[in-house]
């Protein structure tokens, strides 16, 4: 099985952003950690501040063998229709995690237009919320092709 | 440990009610899988169509010796800031729950008033939804304890 | 032909509380006037305070025979959405009386949340409303067996 | 007794117009059937695509003799506030009469600026809605007799 | 010097319909008092329910000789965007007048959407408005030919 | 093949009215210029400034033989749910046309409430939008036809 | 017969501000001309740019003899909750005067507060507007007194 | 003269509940505390989470005697239009007490639906304001008295 | 100890202005009682309609000894966030009074922009409000002295 | 003659993503069908997930010899005010079009930021919105010549 | 160069007021600040809380030889449209200056009424922002001179 | 000292585009100009269309030994919160500059989402912005070191 996690704008600076908010881990400990707890997954990891780039490597995920996919699109989440609708139209699942518990914070923060477009959505479980994404998508498989 | 698990109004008819919406699995099937899945949890669940037996339910939580509460407050999420209140009243870590991707339905289902009270949220996963809450308290308490 | 008729809060102090708005009939009263008018039919009469004991009343109509529900909700009319999804959830046609012309009165009570999903309102008919509900139930059913 | 029936625009192709919503009978049909079942009541039927035909035909009722109003503005009930004012300036009861449960469509047809000014209002009765009209002004007026 | 006089819906009810708002006068008072007030004035008088009826006479207006013209457009001032489209399609000077002071009754009649296209506006006046808004085209038209 | 064009109020004014906007051709200019493009196809014209008159047309269109429907509501188009209701009503393919960018005009021009009905949308174009709108029907029937 | 007439704040900057908005006239020009146009009215004039000095002044009104009062409160009209309450406590009829179309400006001057209170308005007269208002004050007394 | 104290959801839990929003003080303290400074009022006191319950209290209370209610919704103050209109229909006074400035926290606790329909509100006085209400109960009774 | 009694705009009307609302009493009975009922405070008392002239007492409040303030700032209560940030600009304690009930008045007065930097509000209470607030100043001072 | 098309983000996908919605054209069928349709035009293809890229391109259109661009934005349409200010700052006619009416669509689909700078918009036609946009063009460039 | 330096409301309290959102420099200190810095102009400097006084000062500024004003409206900045028609009456050029980043602050300070007529407008730099506005004044009318 | 300034879209074209409203200086030109007034001034300089790498350019800034950030992100200003999320996240001062007055333009240019994570803003004063914000970074560091 393989999994392709998304990470949007300024998450290469987890560890280093507001870690009161965002944790101490950084992105490179959360992917490594993600390998180690799942050593029979085959991951792909990707990480960007460019809107466009997350678009194309969403439509492209599919092409690549990626079964499903877990984002986490940062400030995106809240206006990007762009990054909504590269969701809608490949066929993979998407699970939408957010790191803290987002309505807790700004009330920009509070909509998300890609959620809707999405299998599922965590927030508030801190960088665990990655880890129980990629299990609901291995049960996900392993339910359908029992 | 010992873990509550509160279902809200209208919840006690799971698997009746439009089941393409809320699956086919009965609250009591979701409370037996949850048994069995996680043996060691001591569980107390509670369902109530009344909004004060839910709030009575959450502040006594503590005196009984609950570690922490799983809540799917259902069509109370969206306006009972009475149960708001008393998840804030209390010490214990609450997560919400949703069965289904509650953005992806009526406009008034999309806000929660008790999520910014919540350690963390969880939505779209169907009946699974319940299992990784629970997963998520232990490690919770795990972690606390080492 | 059995037909539950549910009031909700305060409609206990009907003819009491405001007669100029609701009229000099006491629930009594309204409640004989429809066993007089339609002697053939079983009547349930229902009047709670409480949102959860209507919930409970609309859930467990069905298994104690009830064919068909009027409904007034009162207050509970324009926040209730607990009481909304009881209505969904049931598969027996609820119908929504109002005693007065509620868009003449407060701004809040303009908006109903459980019309959507019952099968027709009336509201400004006075109490007489109930009686067109119940001869509208029988039609449907009449309708129904021929 | 002498009813006037008045339906605003798009009610002529009623049985043809989206007759999953709006029933299957036409026009000629409901007034055809309100005759029969009325026979000691004197109709006066009115259909115009036009708000100022209406609104004229809502001023001349009372001097040719018209005792009730029984009126479906269709789409003219959410902005003609000049119908609304033709309504509040006669002194004839006027009932509100919607096919469908508007409530259960587009959120335009959610508000009706005429309702406020209508003795009562009927919504969700299918075109069983007109006879519950009629029903009620007849008992009015047999009231105010005795 | 020919003045055009214009009424719109239910302004032929003057004098009947609450006349604690609109005052006593009928509307052919209110005409036959500018004839007398205005013994040189060519007035010419309209009044109609018909939304379009308005814009037909407005539009023909200057091909009659009209000078100058005095609105009360009654409801349809809150809504009539084509009978705005017809004032500002016009070369002649419009004066929106109004009888009670609207900003005293219901929310709706808050906002005049002809008005923005009008001259001038006078309400609250009660009929004087009328002989107030001919009087200002009077001076308005000596003012120019001097 | 016969294609009706129905112009809304004040577009009897084109030509006259605010020619910076509109441009200066008259509305026989361009009803003669679609006969002399389109020889062979049977044109019915239809203006009127009366929303009730615009809805009798669309409704009677059909048993008149045409095909499809080229529509500038102009002021109606931003408020006239009637009107919308009858393009729904009937099984015709209408075509809304703008001549100018209505998005680059005041607030109330923005919305277009028949447009969500319509099969298709054009403005801007200034009137060469009603030629591209007759063109456009052309084109879906003889695709129909083959 | 006396008539205060109070101007708002910049009003005595007359003739000097934006003279295409508001005219040529200083508002010692006005003044002299209502003494000149209405020779048997005893006129006060008041201008501030201070809210409170207007309030001081609409209280002491009747206390100094004052019939009828001219207010253009300005830039007040807009927010000034304390002038509306001024305006509502003395017994003295109001009249609210607007030298342009404010409809036709920003949109926060879309809305009077003062206005509900005031017996009658008048915009987009031009400087005429006072002469209006002081006449109509005079007919109205002069009915009174007949 | 008696005097009945309600206290809404969560009440229960002051002391240990946010000391620093609520105070220090239980409920007990607080109703001890009314005792012993009016010797001479019988109090009758009721906390509840459930709003029916609230409503069931508010209703009997006349019959039981009781003179005016100091009522302390709770959360229930910001939706609860059940409570409003069980208030709405009783005849007793009753005033409505907030311990802490209301207005200073989430922008939900700003609207109070049940304020409208008391005789008078006390916020920001901190377990005094229950004292001050009582007080000003037993005072608007010895007027009414004398 | 020193309090300082600010009355805002329009109260020195009190007693002549609609007594049905605002009570019989006249701003100087009212501060004559205040000096009756607690004849060991030193009051100083301040009205103006001047909005600076209420910020400049505000200020100098302390620099004279006023150990604590009441405040009903009238109209200004809904607008004035200059004396807003001069109650936040102060050390002294400021209790906000108002006479009525104003949630049962117009819409804008709904709103105080003032109260969350008060200490407390009170309204509905009449012009006992007043004594109310110069009590709880009293003991709010002993309790610190204590 | 030499035409610039540029489509946003996913319409890379088009014929494969919802063709219920979008058709079954690909684009490179899209662009294909322009060239044989338009022989004579020199086309410049351009389609990009990234906001800026489409930014890039539209700004050096000039400098390329682009003559008229057609653009389908996609979902940038309805927030790249980036992109608006993009085609506001070049000199070159720009023609918007949308595949689908997005009227019928999701609410946020309904505003086009971009619009109110375009010389035209066309909507609904399916793919050949892009042929119409071409041609308008041609026309628009042979009528300058002439 | 005559330069004016106008402060609003509770500015005079700079230094003592929440030194830690306006800094520790008492006005006094600001402006001899910038007397120092820039000893070749001619400051006038004018502090008050009544906004008519910051209107007359204002508007006499250009008869006193200013040459350009500095404006720190404070609270008046976000609802004084008085103070807004002063500035646009005026021919001098404005610079608006806050000290703090009103943007971070609460809602209302969001929006500046006074802004749009002003020359420039300057946030969030602290006190040194009055020494920014005057430089800029120095600049301009240097430029002007060459 | 190393100062970044960073410009968003379509500012490569200043100069160019709409002279009237940004001026008639190329970005060339005043990136020459700041470093001809500041000659000891280390300056970098970034402009792009692309949101993603004006973030890049951000969050690489402190390591390229930067000590503050002069930004315009013209239209990126009113949405990017990913641009905000990246600004609160480095440690480095950011300085907002627009060179038009803002308030005075569209209005969906009146938000700027970043100017609350900016240390402050600058807007109105022309090219000059430039030269003011970076003039005020210089101000702030000495300070720091001395």
């Amino acid at each position: 099985m393989k999994i392709l996690v998304i990470n949007g704008p300024n998450l290469n600076l987890l560890g280093k952003r507001e870690p009161e908010v965002y944790g101490k881990l950084s992105l490179k400990d959360i992917e490594d950690g993600l390998c180690k707890t799942f050593p029979r997954v085959g991951f792909a990891f990707f990480q960007s501040n460019h809107e466009g780039a997350i678009i194309d490597t969403l439509q492209s995920a599919q092409a690549e063998g990626v079964d499903g996919i877990v984002l986490n699109a940062a400030a995106y989440t809240h206006y990007s229709y762009a990054i909504r609708d590269a969701i809608a139209a490949i066929a993979l699942p998407v699970i939408e995690v957010h790191i803290s518990n987002i309505l807790l914070r700004e009330e920009f923060r509070k909509e998300s237009v890609t959620a809707p477009v999405c299998k599922a959505q965590i927030s508030g479980f801190g960088t665990e919320g990655y880890r129980i994404a990629v299990e609901t998508l291995i049960q996900h498989f392993s339910q359908q092709q029992s």
